[in-house]
Protein backbone atom coordinates (compact mmCIF):
# COMPACT_ATOMS: atom_id res chain seq x y z
CA UNK A 1 0.00 0.00 0.00
CA UNK A 2 1.13 3.65 -0.69
CA UNK A 3 1.81 5.61 2.37
CA UNK A 4 1.97 9.50 3.10
CA UNK A 5 2.48 11.50 6.43
CA UNK A 6 1.14 15.00 5.75
CA UNK A 7 -0.62 17.88 7.78
CA UNK A 8 -3.66 19.30 7.15
CA UNK A 9 -3.88 22.51 8.30
CA UNK A 10 -6.73 24.72 9.33
CA UNK A 11 -9.86 25.41 7.43
CA UNK A 12 -8.31 29.10 6.92
CA UNK A 13 -5.67 27.81 5.65
CA UNK A 14 -7.00 25.29 3.67
CA UNK A 15 -9.53 27.66 1.67
CA UNK A 16 -7.31 29.70 1.16
CA UNK A 17 -4.79 27.41 -0.51
CA UNK A 18 -7.33 25.44 -2.73
CA UNK A 19 -8.80 29.01 -4.19
CA UNK A 20 -5.56 28.43 -6.01
CA UNK A 21 -5.24 25.00 -6.12
CA UNK A 22 -9.02 25.14 -8.44
CA UNK A 23 -7.88 26.62 -10.81
CA UNK A 24 -3.61 25.95 -10.87
CA UNK A 25 -3.36 22.01 -9.32
CA UNK A 26 -4.30 19.40 -11.30
CA UNK A 27 -4.27 17.37 -7.47
CA UNK A 28 -6.75 19.54 -6.06
CA UNK A 29 -9.67 16.92 -6.21
CA UNK A 30 -6.98 14.19 -4.86
CA UNK A 31 -5.68 15.62 -1.31
CA UNK A 32 -7.06 18.52 0.64
CA UNK A 33 -4.44 21.01 1.40
CA UNK A 34 -1.49 19.91 2.87
CA UNK A 35 2.03 20.19 4.52
CA UNK A 36 4.03 17.05 3.57
CA UNK A 37 6.18 15.65 6.52
CA UNK A 38 7.13 12.57 3.92
CA UNK A 39 6.27 11.79 1.02
CA UNK A 40 4.61 8.76 -0.46
CA UNK A 41 6.06 5.71 0.32
CA UNK A 42 5.00 2.03 -1.00
CA UNK A 43 6.07 -1.17 2.32
CA UNK A 44 3.98 -4.22 3.10
CA UNK A 45 3.59 -3.79 6.02
CA UNK A 46 0.39 -3.37 8.27
CA UNK A 47 -0.82 0.10 8.43
CA UNK A 48 -1.20 -0.63 12.21
CA UNK A 49 2.49 -1.04 12.44
CA UNK A 50 3.07 2.29 11.23
CA UNK A 51 0.48 3.85 13.65
CA UNK A 52 2.74 2.11 16.84
CA UNK A 53 5.66 4.13 15.15
CA UNK A 54 3.72 7.29 14.82
CA UNK A 55 2.20 7.53 17.60
CA UNK A 56 5.44 7.36 19.54
CA UNK A 57 7.14 9.94 17.44
CA UNK A 58 4.00 11.86 17.66
CA UNK A 59 4.75 11.65 22.12
CA UNK A 60 7.86 13.44 21.49
CA UNK A 61 7.20 16.44 20.24
CA UNK A 62 4.95 19.65 21.58
CA UNK A 63 2.04 21.53 19.46
CA UNK A 64 4.03 24.40 17.63
CA UNK A 65 3.40 27.39 15.62
CA UNK A 66 3.18 27.33 11.75
CA UNK A 67 4.64 30.38 10.27
CA UNK A 68 3.84 31.43 6.59
CA UNK A 69 5.14 34.36 5.15
CA UNK A 70 6.01 33.88 1.86
CA UNK A 71 4.61 32.61 -1.79
CA UNK A 72 7.48 30.53 -3.76
CA UNK A 73 8.52 28.59 -5.97
CA UNK A 74 10.54 25.40 -7.11
CA UNK A 75 11.86 26.75 -10.51
CA UNK A 76 13.87 25.82 -12.24
CA UNK A 77 13.27 22.35 -10.89
CA UNK A 78 9.64 22.06 -10.89
CA UNK A 79 7.08 24.90 -11.73
CA UNK A 80 5.62 23.99 -8.32
CA UNK A 81 4.33 27.11 -6.45
CA UNK A 82 3.91 27.37 -2.70
CA UNK A 83 2.96 29.04 0.54
CA UNK A 84 6.48 28.58 2.36
CA UNK A 85 6.58 28.02 5.98
CA UNK A 86 8.94 29.10 8.18
CA UNK A 87 11.01 25.72 8.96
CA UNK A 88 11.10 25.20 12.47
CA UNK A 89 12.95 22.63 15.31
CA UNK A 90 9.59 20.39 15.48
CA UNK A 91 9.43 20.32 11.55
CA UNK A 92 12.86 19.61 11.03
CA UNK A 93 12.61 16.64 13.55
CA UNK A 94 9.27 15.45 12.39
CA UNK A 95 10.39 14.95 9.24
CA UNK A 96 13.80 13.17 10.04
CA UNK A 97 11.76 10.50 12.43
CA UNK A 98 9.47 10.25 9.82
CA UNK A 99 11.80 8.75 7.42
CA UNK A 100 14.47 7.36 9.92
CA UNK A 101 11.81 5.17 11.69
CA UNK A 102 9.68 4.03 8.95
CA UNK A 103 10.22 2.35 5.98
CA UNK A 104 10.56 4.06 2.53
CA UNK A 105 14.08 4.58 2.25
CA UNK A 106 15.36 8.49 2.15
CA UNK A 107 14.51 12.32 1.00
CA UNK A 108 14.68 12.33 -2.31
CA UNK A 109 15.30 16.33 -2.24
CA UNK A 110 16.36 18.77 0.69
CA UNK A 111 13.00 19.00 3.39
CA UNK A 112 11.74 22.47 2.15
CA UNK A 113 7.59 22.52 4.41
CA UNK A 114 5.45 24.03 2.21
CA UNK A 115 1.47 23.51 1.05
CA UNK A 116 1.37 23.10 -2.64
CA UNK A 117 -1.13 26.29 -4.56
CA UNK A 118 -0.01 25.63 -7.89
CA UNK A 119 1.93 22.51 -9.58
CA UNK A 120 2.47 21.09 -13.85
CA UNK A 121 2.07 24.47 -14.62
CA UNK A 122 3.44 25.60 -18.23
CA UNK A 123 6.42 27.97 -17.97
CA UNK A 124 4.42 30.57 -19.91
CA UNK A 125 1.32 29.88 -17.39
CA UNK A 126 4.29 29.83 -14.43
CA UNK A 127 5.68 33.07 -14.76
CA UNK A 128 2.33 34.66 -15.05
CA UNK A 129 0.76 32.83 -11.60
CA UNK A 130 3.92 33.14 -10.00
CA UNK A 131 3.82 36.77 -10.51
CA UNK A 132 1.15 37.39 -9.30
CA UNK A 133 0.80 35.63 -6.64
CA UNK A 134 3.99 36.64 -4.83
CA UNK A 135 2.62 40.15 -5.43
CA UNK A 136 -0.44 38.93 -3.06
CA UNK A 137 2.04 37.83 -0.64
CA UNK A 138 0.57 35.88 2.30
CA UNK A 139 0.80 35.94 6.40
CA UNK A 140 -0.38 33.39 8.09
CA UNK A 141 0.37 31.63 11.44
CA UNK A 142 -1.39 29.01 13.05
CA UNK A 143 -0.80 26.62 15.80
CA UNK A 144 -0.24 22.87 14.47
CA UNK A 145 -0.96 19.81 16.99
CA UNK A 146 -1.70 16.60 14.47
CA UNK A 147 -0.21 14.99 11.94
CA UNK A 148 -1.68 12.39 9.29
CA UNK A 149 -1.03 9.08 7.86
CA UNK A 150 -3.10 9.08 4.55
CA UNK A 151 -3.01 6.03 1.78
CA UNK A 152 -3.55 6.19 -1.77
CA UNK A 153 -6.52 4.32 -3.28
CA UNK A 154 -6.58 3.49 -6.42
CA UNK A 155 -8.11 6.06 -8.04
CA UNK A 156 -4.73 8.03 -6.37
CA UNK A 157 -6.57 10.28 -4.17
CA UNK A 158 -5.81 10.02 -0.78
CA UNK A 159 -7.76 8.88 2.62
CA UNK A 160 -7.10 9.34 6.00
CA UNK A 161 -6.21 6.39 8.09
CA UNK A 162 -5.15 7.71 11.18
CA UNK A 163 -4.65 11.60 13.02
CA UNK A 164 -1.71 11.52 15.27
CA UNK A 165 -1.65 14.61 18.15
CA UNK A 166 1.50 16.54 19.13
CA UNK A 167 2.41 16.11 22.58
CA UNK A 168 -0.81 13.85 23.88
CA UNK A 169 -0.05 12.07 26.71
CA UNK A 170 -2.30 8.90 26.19
CA UNK A 171 -3.88 7.97 29.64
CA UNK B 1 -18.32 25.15 10.80
CA UNK B 2 -19.62 22.04 9.57
CA UNK B 3 -18.86 19.06 10.62
CA UNK B 4 -20.22 15.23 10.37
CA UNK B 5 -18.46 11.20 12.03
CA UNK B 6 -18.54 8.95 9.49
CA UNK B 7 -16.44 5.31 9.06
CA UNK B 8 -14.17 4.46 6.17
CA UNK B 9 -13.89 1.71 5.55
CA UNK B 10 -10.61 -0.47 4.41
CA UNK B 11 -8.96 0.60 0.65
CA UNK B 12 -10.41 -2.58 -0.74
CA UNK B 13 -14.07 -1.33 -0.40
CA UNK B 14 -13.47 2.17 -0.77
CA UNK B 15 -11.30 0.98 -4.31
CA UNK B 16 -15.00 -0.98 -4.92
CA UNK B 17 -17.34 1.92 -4.24
CA UNK B 18 -15.15 4.18 -6.23
CA UNK B 19 -14.94 2.21 -9.32
CA UNK B 20 -19.08 3.11 -9.17
CA UNK B 21 -19.31 6.25 -7.67
CA UNK B 22 -16.25 7.92 -10.44
CA UNK B 23 -19.45 7.56 -12.97
CA UNK B 24 -22.34 7.99 -11.06
CA UNK B 25 -21.94 10.08 -7.82
CA UNK B 26 -21.62 13.73 -8.09
CA UNK B 27 -20.02 13.93 -4.69
CA UNK B 28 -17.17 11.52 -5.82
CA UNK B 29 -14.46 14.00 -5.47
CA UNK B 30 -15.34 15.85 -2.30
CA UNK B 31 -14.88 12.92 0.11
CA UNK B 32 -14.00 9.30 -0.09
CA UNK B 33 -16.48 6.33 0.00
CA UNK B 34 -17.44 6.81 3.74
CA UNK B 35 -20.19 5.37 5.71
CA UNK B 36 -21.67 8.32 7.65
CA UNK B 37 -22.69 8.23 11.74
CA UNK B 38 -24.02 11.40 11.69
CA UNK B 39 -25.50 13.60 8.92
CA UNK B 40 -23.58 16.86 8.70
CA UNK B 41 -24.49 19.50 11.40
CA UNK B 42 -23.20 23.71 12.04
CA UNK B 43 -22.02 23.84 15.47
CA UNK B 44 -19.94 26.88 16.78
CA UNK B 45 -18.48 24.71 19.23
CA UNK B 46 -14.84 24.09 18.99
CA UNK B 47 -13.59 21.18 17.47
CA UNK B 48 -11.43 20.28 20.37
CA UNK B 49 -14.91 20.02 22.38
CA UNK B 50 -16.64 17.51 19.94
CA UNK B 51 -13.17 15.26 19.99
CA UNK B 52 -13.22 15.33 23.40
CA UNK B 53 -16.92 13.45 23.33
CA UNK B 54 -16.06 11.46 20.60
CA UNK B 55 -13.11 10.09 22.30
CA UNK B 56 -15.24 9.39 25.45
CA UNK B 57 -17.80 7.68 23.16
CA UNK B 58 -15.21 5.97 21.39
CA UNK B 59 -14.03 4.12 24.09
CA UNK B 60 -17.56 2.37 24.49
CA UNK B 61 -17.27 0.22 21.78
CA UNK B 62 -14.91 -2.29 20.62
CA UNK B 63 -13.76 -3.24 17.02
CA UNK B 64 -16.66 -4.91 15.23
CA UNK B 65 -17.66 -7.27 12.17
CA UNK B 66 -19.21 -4.75 9.23
CA UNK B 67 -21.21 -6.88 6.79
CA UNK B 68 -22.16 -5.80 3.60
CA UNK B 69 -24.38 -8.53 1.33
CA UNK B 70 -26.40 -5.84 -0.43
CA UNK B 71 -27.40 -3.28 -3.09
CA UNK B 72 -29.97 -1.47 -2.61
CA UNK B 73 -31.76 1.99 -2.98
CA UNK B 74 -33.75 4.78 -1.38
CA UNK B 75 -36.12 5.06 -4.03
CA UNK B 76 -38.81 6.43 -4.36
CA UNK B 77 -36.98 9.46 -1.66
CA UNK B 78 -34.17 9.43 -3.42
CA UNK B 79 -32.44 8.15 -6.64
CA UNK B 80 -29.09 7.12 -4.36
CA UNK B 81 -28.02 3.50 -4.67
CA UNK B 82 -26.00 2.20 -1.76
CA UNK B 83 -24.31 -0.70 -0.21
CA UNK B 84 -26.35 -1.64 2.71
CA UNK B 85 -24.60 -2.37 5.76
CA UNK B 86 -26.06 -5.22 7.74
CA UNK B 87 -26.97 -3.15 11.18
CA UNK B 88 -25.68 -4.38 14.38
CA UNK B 89 -25.74 -2.96 18.01
CA UNK B 90 -22.29 -1.09 17.92
CA UNK B 91 -23.72 0.76 14.78
CA UNK B 92 -26.99 1.59 16.20
CA UNK B 93 -25.63 3.09 19.53
CA UNK B 94 -22.78 4.66 17.83
CA UNK B 95 -25.45 6.44 15.45
CA UNK B 96 -27.72 7.47 18.42
CA UNK B 97 -24.41 8.74 20.83
CA UNK B 98 -23.22 10.66 18.00
CA UNK B 99 -27.07 12.36 18.07
CA UNK B 100 -27.66 12.62 21.64
CA UNK B 101 -24.19 13.86 22.60
CA UNK B 102 -23.35 16.23 19.94
CA UNK B 103 -24.99 19.35 18.70
CA UNK B 104 -26.89 19.21 15.55
CA UNK B 105 -30.42 18.07 16.42
CA UNK B 106 -32.28 14.44 15.47
CA UNK B 107 -31.79 12.66 12.79
CA UNK B 108 -33.70 13.68 9.94
CA UNK B 109 -34.49 10.25 8.57
CA UNK B 110 -34.29 6.37 10.27
CA UNK B 111 -30.69 4.92 10.28
CA UNK B 112 -30.25 2.83 7.36
CA UNK B 113 -26.13 2.58 8.04
CA UNK B 114 -24.54 2.18 4.01
CA UNK B 115 -21.90 3.47 1.31
CA UNK B 116 -23.10 5.53 -1.50
CA UNK B 117 -22.31 4.51 -4.36
CA UNK B 118 -24.92 6.59 -6.73
CA UNK B 119 -26.82 9.68 -6.39
CA UNK B 120 -28.73 12.64 -7.95
CA UNK B 121 -29.34 10.15 -10.84
CA UNK B 122 -32.55 11.16 -13.63
CA UNK B 123 -35.33 7.77 -12.94
CA UNK B 124 -34.01 6.37 -16.22
CA UNK B 125 -30.63 6.81 -14.94
CA UNK B 126 -31.39 4.85 -11.56
CA UNK B 127 -33.62 2.38 -13.45
CA UNK B 128 -30.45 1.11 -15.53
CA UNK B 129 -27.53 1.05 -13.11
CA UNK B 130 -29.86 -0.31 -9.96
CA UNK B 131 -30.80 -2.74 -12.44
CA UNK B 132 -27.39 -4.10 -13.07
CA UNK B 133 -25.49 -3.21 -9.57
CA UNK B 134 -28.17 -5.53 -8.05
CA UNK B 135 -27.47 -8.07 -10.35
CA UNK B 136 -23.87 -7.62 -9.08
CA UNK B 137 -23.95 -7.90 -5.85
CA UNK B 138 -21.81 -7.73 -3.18
CA UNK B 139 -20.56 -9.81 -0.67
CA UNK B 140 -17.99 -8.20 1.69
CA UNK B 141 -17.08 -8.04 5.69
CA UNK B 142 -14.12 -6.24 7.28
CA UNK B 143 -13.84 -5.33 10.69
CA UNK B 144 -14.15 -1.88 11.69
CA UNK B 145 -11.97 -0.22 14.28
CA UNK B 146 -11.96 3.68 14.02
CA UNK B 147 -14.40 6.30 12.46
CA UNK B 148 -13.31 10.13 11.90
CA UNK B 149 -14.55 13.98 12.65
CA UNK B 150 -14.89 15.66 9.23
CA UNK B 151 -15.51 19.47 8.29
CA UNK B 152 -16.52 20.88 5.15
CA UNK B 153 -13.94 23.41 3.53
CA UNK B 154 -15.60 26.34 1.19
CA UNK B 155 -15.15 24.30 -2.04
CA UNK B 156 -17.54 21.79 -0.47
CA UNK B 157 -15.18 18.74 0.29
CA UNK B 158 -14.44 17.30 3.54
CA UNK B 159 -11.46 17.39 5.33
CA UNK B 160 -10.25 15.11 8.30
CA UNK B 161 -9.95 16.31 11.64
CA UNK B 162 -9.27 13.33 13.84
CA UNK B 163 -9.52 9.77 13.83
CA UNK B 164 -11.26 7.45 17.03
CA UNK B 165 -10.34 4.30 17.64
CA UNK B 166 -12.81 2.07 19.09
CA UNK B 167 -12.21 0.78 22.26
CA UNK B 168 -9.04 1.66 22.81
CA UNK B 169 -7.85 2.20 26.28
CA UNK B 170 -5.60 5.22 26.23
CA UNK B 171 -2.57 4.68 28.28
Amino acid sequence: MKYGIVIFPSKKLQDLANSYRKRYDPHYALIPPHLTLKEAFNTDLDADNLTDKLEEISQNYEPFNLKIHKVSSFQPITNTIYFKAENNDTLTSLHHDCYKQLPGGEPSHPFVPHVTIAQKLSNDEHSDVYGSLRMLGIEHEEIIDRFHLVYQLENDSWSVYETFRLGRDHQ
